[in-house]
C-alpha cells in the first residue's frame, strides 16, 4: 500500500489501543535470551516457540470453563506458569525449583519494547490518548511499562473486561471505558487475526509491521491488507501517519 | 504526632494507591469554578457541595440493588449526571440542555490536582509502583490524570473490581492485581473511613491532610491518629517520609 493513499478519518480518533507481545515488546528476543541464561542446555529459541505455543490453546480452554459455568477468569501470569511447566517437561529440565520457575515466569513482565516503541508512543500521546489493550493481566503490563518506560495513559486488559482478546467484549470495552463510539478507537496491531475481529466491532485498525516477531530465523511476512485503516512500519511510522509531529 | 516517630515498614512497601477527589485533585475548587461560571446565578459554593453530598447514598443504591441482583455496576459518570439533575431541580435551575448537563458534569474529568501531587506523585514513582484506587471511573481518571500531568503508573478502580470503596474487594483487589500481600501495599487518603477500611484488610495507610478539601469556609480537622501507618503534610511530604529523595 501506498502510504500516500492512506486516508485515515484520523479527525475522530480519539483512543489507540495497543496489543502489546510481539507489536510494543519483543515477546521472542526477551524470552530467548533470559532462557539461555536459566537454562543454557536447552535451545532458548525453541523454547521460547513452545511457550508462546500454549497460549492461545490455555486462553481457550479458560474461556470454554468460563462459558460453561466452571470456573472463573484466569491471568495470564497463571497460565503462563502452567504452560511453563508443561515446557519443562518436554524438555526434560527438572531441575528449577518453584521460586526459580515463578522468577522465570515473570520473564514475560521484563520483555524489552522494540526500539521505536517509547518514542513512538511518548509522540502520540501528545495527540491521543494510548492504552494497552492485551490479554497479559494489569499487574504484568504495569511492570513491563515501568521497567521500559512505556508511557501509556492507561493499562487495559482482558482482566479489566474479564475475557480474552478476539472476544468482542474487549474492543468494545475500550470505547465503553472512555465512553466513545468505536469508530474513535483505534487497534494497534502486528497480528491480523486481532485487528480482523477488531474491525468488526467497528474499531479503525493499524496494522504495525514486525517482521521478525518471531526471531531473525523466522521472517514473518508483513505485506500490507487494504482491510487495515492504516498500515505502519512502526509504531513512529504510525506517529507520522497520524500526524504527530517531527520525529527527534 | 511527632514525624522523627513515625516507623513505616517501607522495605516491604511496593505499592501506594491513592485515593483521588480530595486527596489528590481538589474537587470542592474545580467543582464551584465551573460552577459559578455555567450558572453564575447560583451559589457555586452551596451547589459544589449538594453536588457531593449525593454521592454516598447513590453509590449505596447501586451496591444494594447489584445485591439483590437487580441491575449492573455503574460508572460514577453516570452517578454524578444523576445527582447532577437533582441538584438542578433543588437549585430551581431548567435552563440547562442535555449537552450542557453533560459538558458540566465532565467538570469531574477536569479538576485540578492540588500543588504538591505531580512532584510528589512523580518522586514516589521512582521507588514505588503508584497508582490510584478510586470510586471514579476509569475514563475519568484517565482524562485527568492526562490533563493534570499525574504520572500514574496505572489506573485502578471501583470499575475494575465491580465493587466501590470501603468494599473489601478494592483494597485487596489492588494487592492481588500485583500478586503481594496487603501488608505490601499503602492507601493514601484524606479520609478516615476510606484508611480504616483498608487497614482492617491489612493494607499500611498512609493520611494526607487535605484541610480545604471543603473550601476556605470549612477548614477541616487535620489532626493525625496513631492508628495511621504515616500521616503526611501532603503528597511531597509522604515522599519525604517514605526516602524519596530531596524535593525540586
Amino acid at each position: 500500500m501506498n502510504q500516500e493513499s492512506q486516508k485515515p478519518s484520523s479527525d475522530a480518533l480519539k483512543v489507540i489501543a495497543f496489543d502489546i507481545f510481539g507489536t510494543v515488546v519483543d515477546w521472542h528476543g526477551g524470552i530467548s535470551a533470559e532462557v539461555a541464561q536459566v537454562l543454557p542446555e536447552v535451545d532458548a529459541d525453541a523454547f521460547a516457540m513452545a511457550w508462546r505455543a500454549g497460549y492461545q490453546p490455555a486462553m481457550r480452554g479458560v474461556m470454554e470453563r468460563l462459558a460453561a459455568g466452571e470456573g472463573g477468569f484466569t491471568l495470564i501470569d497463571e497460565l503462563h506458569l502452567a504452560i511453563l511447566e508443561d515446557v519443562l517437561r518436554e524438555f526434560k529440565i527438572d531441575r528449577l525449583d518453584k521460586v526459580q520457575k515463578r522468577d522465570l515466569n515473570r520473564a514475560w513482565h521484563r520483555l524489552p519494547a522494540w526500539p521505536d516503541a517509547v518514542e513512538g508512543l511518548t509522540r502520540l500521546k501528545r495527540k491521543f490518548t494510548i492504552c494497552t489493550l492485551s490479554n497479559g493481566n494489569i499487574g504484568l503490563l504495569t511492570e513491563m511499562a515501568k521497567r521500559a518506560g512505556l508511557p501509556w495513559d492507561c493499562v487495559l486488559s482482558a482482566e479489566v473486561f474479564k475475557a480474552y482478546k478476539p472476544d468482542p467484549r474487549t474492543y468494545l470495552g475500550v470505547a465503553g471505558v472512555f465512553d466513545l463510539s468505536p469508530g474513535e478507537v483505534m487497534l494497534a496491531a502486528a497480528h491480523h487475526d486481532d485487528l480482523e475481529a477488531a474491525r468488526s466491532c467497528g474499531l479503525q485498525t493499524g496494522y504495525i509491521e514486525r517482521p521478525l516477531e518471531f526471531g531473525a530465523k523466522r521472517p514473518k511476512d508483513v505485506s500490507s491488507r487494504e482491510s487495515n485503516t492504516l498500515h505502519a512500519h512502526d509504531i513512529n511510522a504510525l506517529a507520522d501517519l497520524l500526524g504527530c509531529g517531527e520525529q527527534r
